[in-house]
């Protein structure tokens, strides 16, 4: 049960989202323009590492939430993005994207803990100044979601496929006010 | 010297905003909503909460920016904000003031840290849902805003007359574009 009296049944973030609109914008606009940019990194790469920045903080509700977002990005390949989360040097991705996943797990621990070593090998393994800069602010940002979504003990929905059905409008209509405005996930979107 | 080439030398998180204004926007946004709303919590309040988590998470440059804001809001009591930082269990503040700020420690910590016993501690000091809400939020936001500012290894000023100097403009215009657009403060705004 949450916290406080959120005047909403909405499941995790979103029940957030709704008691407190004026903050929900430029929540919804951060998320949007980390997760959806197609500049640099793709979605799929912008949502592995929501993921497993999520996984790392042990935020159940938002890891399975944008694994479900990458996994329509990868074309359903959810082993894939659970071998992101369990061990990404296992995982069959690109080695940039390795050594972004490295310094966001970083930021999870703190901005100081990246190293000029950790920029060194992804400028290395191709990522330019911009892909760095995205990775390191989307592990930023996923550590204030997380923390906003436990830290209000908000609801977390227990039945998994609830988690899809919602990965499809968000990977149909992006970050915008039907995260709050719309109850319930529905299949004819 | 930042990470990355960030195209300017503005110091601390203006250096990022101004590298990357399409996200610093939204940043921007939610920084002047959580920072200078005038709902429930005041402005002093708000400052030291963004104050104190970042210094617990050891972020230079944040925690002496806010705390120099704080500092304005309290009618330059420095004292008191430096009690707040070091503990805030011996400052002059109210009871309601000090369980939000227990809470905001927790959250710092991670979201699944704050339990049942903070929250109705809190309420019974008088914090009403709001603010609450905006304290987890302001905790979680600060998690954001240090990892960006430390992750990048942003420059820090030295010169600690800057801080002030910079507080007395944010204090007047809030958190707009002129953060990372502006290149020095200056004392005749």
């Amino acid at each position: 049960m949450p916290h406080i009296d959120l005047k909403n049944d909405l499941p995790g973030i979103r029940s957030a989202l709704a008691f407190s609109p004026q903050t929900a914008e430029p929540l919804g606009q951060l998320a949007e323009i980390l997760l959806r940019s197609n500049e640099g990194l793709t979605r799929a790469e912008r949502e592995l590492i929501a993921t497993y920045v999520s996984y790392l903080n042990d935020c159940f509700y938002c890891h399975h939430s944008h694994g479900e977002i990458a996994c329509i990005y990868l074309d359903g390949n959810s082993q894939l993005v659970e071998q992101v989360r369990k061990d990404f040097n296992k995982a069959a991705i690109s080695e940039k994207l390795k050594s972004l996943l490295a310094i966001a797990a970083k930021v999870q621990q703190g901005g100081k803990f990246v190293t000029e070593t950790h920029i060194e090998k992804a400028k290395q393994n191709g990522a330019t100044d911009r892909d760095i800069h995205d990775t390191i602010l989307i592990a930023a940002a996923f550590c204030m979601f997380n923390r906003y979504v436990d830290g209000l003990a908000t609801n977390t929905p227990k039945d998994m496929s609830s988690y899809p059905l919602r990965a499809k409008q968000v990977a149909e209509r992006g970050y915008g006010n039907h995260m709050y405005t719309e109850k319930q996930p529905t299949q004819t979107i």
